[in-house]
């Protein structure tokens, strides 16, 4: 299943004189996923239909339901029907989520190229002005890059792949596109992850969580500026 | 309560030299509110705190629960708690999305005026970055303007605006600064809205709810152009 979709649409155009015409265009396609844990419920996500896996395995363990992904017998989705069943190997019990402890440090300059690194992969974004980009760095460079028309899909999709390729969270940099809001820290206080930066603005709530968990949180980190929000220790 | 607060905060900036000093800046304040409707648990909104009624009416017009304001005795909204309690004068029943039919045309052009209104307004989104407007329009001005760090609750705030305001939602059009998901074209369609008209991109799902239900849908909307998605015929 594509993550775009290609609609008959009317266009209208003003320059010297007003134009209109019909045309095909590419638009973000948004699918619906049935979630259900051993046998219950989980909710629908409306995501773009990629990676699934990842999602559903992100979206576990940033609601605290898994750790590790042996705490997972299965993960079986039916993209046909929309439907993503998991079944877990253990009882499923609330994650507390915990003061963040790392020792992870990262020059600000690096910040800066991970963000023009995660600009440079938002292609359909451009293409289809709908998702949000969300990336799992290294100090250095992008590990792995995913995206949403969901902000909150695309911080899942990430994390899921890290709990998937067993990846130490605890040293890891999120990059993102999306306003931080506090679902989406505590998503990352719940993961672990010790510094987040987005293209966008945080909100008070997802500041004041992020400065109880430890969280270094960077916001409007574009070509020459940042702001810290929280932690600024972790920026050299 | 404020919509925006201010944070201490580090900022980065490469200039000749790099500067880095401590600064007091506008965030964006998200605001928690407990929604009870007949002293049921209906979730939590996370919104920005202003035109708390409006959104309340609004989020139970969009979800089918009420039709008209006199299906409410009574909206209590405890700032300091967090809370809004509902007290309905009827059952609640689930409506039911119907076909519009609107006699409703515009002219491009009042489209475009429009949205120039709509950036207008948009202070806010300017100074922090972080929030979606939302206006209620007739075709030449905007009647109501709201916004929200939620796309759904801006919607949802006009909503309630003019549901008491008992403004005739069959002959108006909702301007928007933020993606039309499906979710978001479901309230213009429980809502009657004939034209919704937005500077972002519309999901394939929300084009197909717009076609089934007769919704005139309207992207990219800016200075001299836009698409048309669906019902064009009522775009002169």
């Amino acid at each position: 299943m594509g993550i775009t979709s290609t609609e008959n649409i009317t266009r209208i155009e003003v320059n010297e004189e007003v134009s209109r015409f019909d045309v095909v265009d590419d638009v973000i396609v948004e699918y619906k996923l049935k979630l259900c844990v051993d046998g219950h419920d989980y909710g629908t996500i409306l995501c773009s239909p990629e990676h699934l896996d990842n999602l559903v395995i992100g979206r576990l363990s940033s609601e605290g339901i898994i750790k590790t992904i042996d705490d997972i017998r299965s993960v079986n989705i039916d993209e046909n029907q929309g439907i993503a069943s998991v079944i877990l190997n253990s009882e499923r019990k609330p994650g507390l989520k915990h003061k963040i402890e790392s020792g992870l440090s990262v020059k600000f300059e690096d910040i800066l190229g991970l963000m023009k690194s995660l600009d440079a992969r938002s292609t359909t974004f451009k293409k289809t002005g709908g998702v949000h980009g969300c990336a799992l760095c290294d100090n250095e460079k992008i590990i792995a890059f995913d995206f949403d028309l969901g902000r909150h899909n695309a911080i899942d999709k990430i994390i899921g792949y890290a709990i998937l390729n067993k990846v130490d969270l605890a040293k890891k940099i999120i990059a993102a596109t999306c306003r931080i809001s506090s679902e989406i820290i505590s998503k990352i206080a719940q993961n672990g992850i010790p510094i987040i930066s987005s293209r966008s603005a945080p909100t008070a709530l997802a500041i004041k969580i992020a400065r109880e968990s430890g969280i270094t949180l960077i916001g409007f980190a574009r070509e020459k500026r940042m702001n810290i929000y929280s932690m600024p220790e972790r920026v050299l």
